[in-house]
C-alpha cells in the first residue's frame, strides 16, 4: 500500500510553540506507550507502521520542514520535497509522480492521501485497507474516510453519504464549515466529518496534472511545478468529481489545530514545570521553558510558554490567535535542525552585531561543511564532545573548550556524543 | 536631617520578578521624569533628594542586597549592613549606632526611619521636616506619619489620632490589619494608614538597645548583634511607648506589596513586549523576557514573566502567592550584582556538572579577584571589552574572543566598556 502524508502548515495557530519553521505536527506533547513524549508526526508514523506494517509511506513536505522531519523520523524517512509551497493539489500530484517515476509504482495502484497531523488511533490507519478495497471494488474516482461526529463544530467540513445498501456509500454532497446550529442539523441527518483522507489511483492523480503540463519523469514535473495552479485538491478535484464514495470511521479522530482543541486532547492539564494555586478550573498549561509557571484562580484558560513567547488566553478566544501572531514581528527562538535543535540566547544589545545560540547536536550528526563569509563564529562547549574541522585542521572540543572560526573558513562540527555548545556569531566589520 | 531607609524583604510576593536576592524595591517598573524605568529604591532616593536636598540618607540592609543597592544607587550610597537578618528593631538600632559612632551625629539629633519601598511622591518626603519639628516641639518619644486612607483595606495598619487642637495629634490606639468592614468603620472614625515612618532621637533609639547589651562603638554593637531580640520595632517599642504623636499626610502613598496593588499603580497595563487580543479587561502584564506575551480574552488578571518563571493569576488571588512560591524549589535565574547582573542559561542536561550564565558587566566595574578551586570557567565575549587578569597575566577579551580559567587560578574581569560575556562553569572531575 502507498500512503502519502501531507506535512504542511505554518504553525501560527499554536504559537508560541509552533512557528514558521516548527509546525504543530512537530510539537512533542503526547506520550507514547513507553511514557516518552512524541510529536504528531512521530505518533502517526508509529501508529501507521503498527496498523499497516508493509505500507510505503511518503511524506509530502516543504524544504523548511526537512530538518524537523529528519530529526524526528530519522534519515530513512521517504520525503517528497516541493520546490515551493503551492497548496495541496500540486503537492499531491508531485508525490504521485514520485511514486510512479522514482519508486516504480504502476498507474493502477492505489495511493492513500492523508494529513500528517490528525489526533487519532491505530484503527484509523487500519481502515486505509478498507478504503483501498472500496476504490478497487467500485472503480470510483475517489474514496474518502468520514469520521462519525461526536459534537457539532463549525471547524470541520461535513460529508453527506447516501446511506443505501452497505459501505462504501456514495457521497451526495459536501458542506464546508457550517455554523454550530447547522452542524447539529447535519449530524442528525447522518453527515460525517471530512478527515481529509482519500484514495485514488496514481494514474488518475497524474491525469489531473496533465490538464496543465506534460511530463514523463519526476524531474520534468518538478521543473514545471510552478505551472500547476496554486489551489487545494478539494477545490480542483473533489468538488468536480461525480463518483465519490465514503467509508465510515467511528473511532477517535480530531484535528488539534487550535490551543483549545489541543488542550482538551492532552492526557494531563499541564506539561512541564507548572504549579496550580487558588481555584483553577478547566485550565491547561504547557510550559516548554525551564523555570516554572504558577497559575492562580484561572478559569477556562490555556497557557503556553516557550522560547518564542507566551500565550495566555481564554480557551474559546484562543481559536482567533492567527491575526495577532501574523502582526507580530517574530524571529523563531527555538529551531529544529536535522542535527538537533538550537535556542537563541538574548542579544547583548539590539543592533550590536553579535548574537548567540545554544546548540544541541545529536550523537553522530554534523553541522556543515559550511562557510560564513560575513561573520566569525566562536564555539564554547558546555557538554559532550565534537570534532571541529576547520579547513584541513581537526580538533576535539570537550566541555569547557572554546574556539573561533574566522569569516570565510570552512568548518564542520561532528558530534561524537550528544553535545551542547554556545555559538557566538559576530558580524565582520 | 538624618534618614534611615529600611531595605528588607525576601521578595516572595512579587515572584517571579523578585526572588530571594532581588526584593521588590529593585524592580524597575516605573518611569522617571526622563521616561527611563527606575526601581522603587531609585525612585524614593531621587524623590527624597529632591524634597530634602541636604538630608543624610543611610540605608539599612542585609549583605544579600548590597550588590543590588550599589548597582542601582552607585558606589557612594551610605549603607549600614546587618551581620544577619534580625527584624526591624535590631536593624534600626544598628543604623542609629552607625549615625552616632561612625558619622558623629549627636544623641539629641532626630532620625527619621522609613521603609525604602512605598509608592509615593516627593511631598511625602518633604513632610519628614514636619515630623522632625513635631518631635522637637512636643518632646514625644515617637512621631509618626499617618496617610489619609482612600479605600478600606485589610492590608495596612491603622492609627487612631486624638483630633484635639492642631497637629501633631496624640495617638490613641493602633489597629493592625482589620477586616475590610472594620477598616471602613475605622476610616469613618478618622483613622489613618500607618506608613511605617517615624522620627525619634538617636539617643533614644540606642537606649532601647541598652536594655539588652552595653556598647560604646559601632563595632561593639555589631559584635553583639545576635544578642538583640529578633523582633519588629513595632512590637518592641511602638506598642509600649505612651507618648506617640502623628502628623497627617494626604498625598499619594501606597504599599505595592502584591501583584494586584502593583498592577493598579502602573502607568500602563503593560510593561515590555505585550500584545492584547480579544476582549481583555482589567488585565496587567509585565514581561521582562525578550519574546512577546500574547493575551486574549482575559479579565482581571495579572501576568508577570521573567527569567525566574511566570505567574498568571486572577488579580485578587495574586495576594495569596507566598505559600506556593515557598513550596517551589527555585534557583534565581536573574541576579543583580555590584558589577551589573547575570542571567542563567538553561543547563545542557541536569546533573551534567556544567552550567552557563550570561554576564552583563558595567563599564569600569569588575568581577574578582576570585578563585574557584572546584571548577573551571570559560569566558566567551559577545560584546564590549574586558581586561582579564589571570594570576600575573593580563589579556583583553573583545567580542568573539574566548578563554578558559583553570580551577584554582585567581582571576579578575574588569570592564573597559559595558560588556556581555557567556561564562561556562565546569565542575572539576
Amino acid at each position: 500500500m502507498n500512503v502519502v502524508l501531507l506535512s504542511g502548515g505554518s504553525g501560527k495557530r499554536l504559537w508560541p510553540l509552533s512557528n514558521e519553521v516548527r509546525s504543530k505536527q512537530f510539537l512533542k506533547l503526547f506520550k507514547n506507550g513507553e511514557g516518552e513524549y512524541e510529536s504528531m508526526v512521530q505518533r502517526n508514523c508509529r501508529q501507521l507502521a503498527e496498523a499497516l506494517p508493509g505500507a510505503r509511506v511518503l511524506i509530502a513536505t516543504s524544504r523548511a520542514q526537512v530538518p524537523s522531519l529528519k530529526n524526528q523520523l530519522g534519515g530513512d524517512a521517504l520525503l517528497c520535497v516541493e520546490p515551493e509551497r503551492r497548496d495541496t493539489f500540486a503537492a499531491i500530484v508531485l508525490s504521485c509522480a514520485c511514486l510512479k517515476y522514482e519508486l516504480g509504482r504502476p498507474d493502477n495502484e492505489a495511493v492513500i492521501i492523508a494529513p500528517v497531523d490528525p489526533y487519532t488511533e491505530p484503527g484509523f490507519f487500519g481502515s486505509f485497507e478498507l478504503l483501498e478495497a472500496a476504490l478497487k471494488e467500485t472503480g470510483c474516482a475517489l474514496a474518502l474516510i468520514g469520521s462519525k461526529p461526536t459534537f457539532p463544530t463549525a471547524k470541520y467540513g461535513y460529508i453527506f453519504p447516501e446511506r443505501e445498501g452497505s459501505e462504501p456509500f456514495r457521497v451526495r454532497e459536501f458542506k464546508e464549515k457550517p455554523s454550530e446550529a447547522e452542524a447539529a442539523r447535519y449530524i442528525e441527518e447522518g453527515a460525517l466529518w471530512n478527515c481529509g483522507v482519500f484514495a485514488l489511483t496514481i494514474g488518475r492523480a497524474l491525469s489531473y496534472a496533465r490538464k496543465y503540463i506534460n511530463f514523463a519523469s519526476f524531474a520534468e514535473l518538478e521543473r514545471q511545478f510552478t505551472a500547476l495552479p496554486k489551489i487545494s485538491f478539494d477545490y480542483e478535484v473533489t468538488e468536480r468529481e461525480q463518483d465519490i464514495r465514503v467509508i465510515e470511521f467511528s473511532g477517535l479522530w480530531r484535528d488539534l489545530g487550535t490551543w483549545n482543541t489541543l488542550a482538551e486532547a492532552m492526557d494531563s492539564p499541564y506539561y512541564g514545570e507548572v504549579v496550580f494555586g487558588g481555584d483553577c478550573e478547566g485550565t491547561s498549561v504547557i510550559n516548554e521553558l525551564g523555570p516554572p509557571v504558577l497559575v492562580m484562580g484561572l478559569k477556562n484558560a490555556v497557557i503556553a510558554a516557550g522560547p518564542d513567547g507566551i500565550i495566555v488566553s481564554d480557551k474559546r478566544e484562543s481559536s482567533y490567535i492567527k491575526p495577532y501572531v501574523e502582526a507580530m514581528e517574530l524571529r523563531p527562538q527555538y529551531v529544529e535542525k536535522a542535527w538537533g535543535h538550537y535556542v537563541m540566547i538574548s542579544p547583548a544589545r539590539e543592533g550590536s552585531g553579535s548574537s548567540a545560540r545554544q546548540l544541541f547536536i545529536k550523537k553522530d550528526r554534523a553541522i556543515g561543511p559550511k562557510t560564513r563569509g560575513d561573520r566569525s563564529l566562536t564555539f564554547a562547549s558546555m557538554s559532550g564532545e565534537v570534532l571541529l574541522k576547520i579547513g584541513e585542521k581537526e580538533l576535539t572540543l570537550k566541555a569547557g573548550d572554546s574556539l573561533r572560526v574566522a569569516p570565510g573558513e570552512e568548518y564542520t562540527l561532528s558530534a561524537l556524543e550528544d553535545s551542547c555548545l554556545i555559538e557566538i556569531q559576530l558580524d565582520k566589520t
